[in-house]
């Protein structure tokens, strides 16, 4: 049985915080509205990830202070659940973690900013981050799609099909650090493929489970580091394409969790 | 007769230097190869417009030093004609002084160059605004036209339809001194059209030459002191376009100058 050296291989030298894996772990079996999942199954979960359940219950002690996660009693076991905030963050940003491509759009723009002082521009600057933009001068952004209708006077703005795209910005939105951190996440997925074999029935469903968690937070972990972009922004030789395509073919192969076998093994 | 009225109301005021006249002068009545203009004929128009004899010869004098004129001898007569290279810059220049449109390009690029130190992004500021591009930001320009395909690899470029100019661009594109300048020349226009009336068949060669002159230079002198863009492109409230169309029915309600009947009337 290769589960055991399979979780390995996903997680030697990885550094695993325990809040994070929980906001996998909710964002993979438990996105859909008043689906619950039983305290021992999160516990078994950990456990077999090598996360300390010391560790665990930090964590989702804090994660319901924040507000993100609630609880309900079920008998002598809590029960743990996404608040209707933690579901909305955590829908945002499930799309672009399952995505099969990245987004792709027809058309962008770029805009570019009139003379302004730096607080201005500072403020600006993380305006334009959260809409998706990518700033490619100071004051000069590419943002995709046509310019927003609802656009201040103040701004350039050009619309167009196909940027170009030189070397220096490929580099600024894929760093060589978090290019690299793709290249050892694809070698891992290979390991983890070859591990599984052809035939991941043969895996107990806590197992199966674990490895699937494991897939999801990795690539999570690289995807939510850089702008949603296609994949030809990146430098020649970035692994990510290649990453994300076995990331869902072992996806695929291991199915989705299934909380109730889970929690029907779970040690209550 | 109201040409001596309509010299003054274009000249009162205006600095007139003789070496940009005779640049004029050559433009619009000798850029045919081989077409001469007789220095009696150069006189009669510098005498007429109100420019002092020993500054034309002056002026004379240094553009045939510099290879932009050429002279030949007729008799007792010098006769004046640009050489080559004077002819190839009048030809670029005219294109757009006689344009009866500004350019309108179906497309336009935006391009973004990479980190620069500030003696190379001066050379480049240099190298784009001789091909007719506009400075955005610092490294970033608006260029006429799809990106050129041979473009330096570090450049981000999009190609696009319809930019949108906010305020602040247009104003760098026709700063307000200039625009006034516009406003100027527009009034002049007017005061000169109304001054020759519907019946300019009534002037004689001399002054429909010298009336004619004066209006290629003074609208030359305005186009060639900003990019060649759309009217669109400049602050509302600009008089550009309505000083176009006045010199154009102008120039035409003169016709073109003779210089062979310019030269039976002039003292040789």
């Amino acid at each position: 049985m290769s589960a055991a050296t399979a979780i390995t291989a996903l997680t030697e030298g990885a550094e695993l915080r325990a809040g994070s894996l929980i906001v996998t772990i909710f964002g993979d079996m438990a996105r859909a509205p008043g689906t619950g999942i039983p305290g021992p199954v999160l516990s078994a979960l950990a456990g077999r990830i090598g996360v300390r359940p010391e560790a665990m219950r930090v964590a989702l002690h804090r994660l319901r202070k924040d507000g993100w996660i609630a609880s309900r009693r079920a008998g002598r076991v809590s029960v743990y659940l996404l608040t209707e905030a933690g579901r909305a963050e955590t829908e945002a940003a499930t799309a672009r973690i399952f995505a099969r491509r990245p987004q792709a759009p027809d058309s962008w723009h770029v805009l570019v900013a009139g003379p302004l002082d730096p607080p201005a521009r500072l403020a600006l600057d993380g305006t334009m981050a959260a809409a998706g933009c990518i700033a490619l001068a100071p004051g000069v952004w590419l943002g995709p799609g046509p310019a927003p209708a609802g656009l201040a006077p103040g701004f350039f703005a050009l619309d167009g099909a196909a940027p170009r795209l030189p070397d220096w910005l490929r580099e600024t939105l894929m760093p060589p650090a978090l290019a690299e951190s793709y290249a050892d996440f694809e070698a891992r997925l290979a390991t983890v493929a070859a591990l599984l074999g052809r035939c991941p029935g043969t895996l107990s469903p806590l197992d199966r489970a674990a490895i699937r968690i494991l897939l999801v937070h990795g690539w999570r972990r690289l995807v939510l580091r850089h702008a949603d972009l296609p994949d030809g922004f990146f430098p020649d030789g970035w692994r990510g394409a290649q990453a994300r395509a076995r990331v869902h073919a072992l996806l695929d192969r291991l199915g989705p969790a299934d909380v109730a076998a889970l929690a029907e093994d779970a040690p209550a």
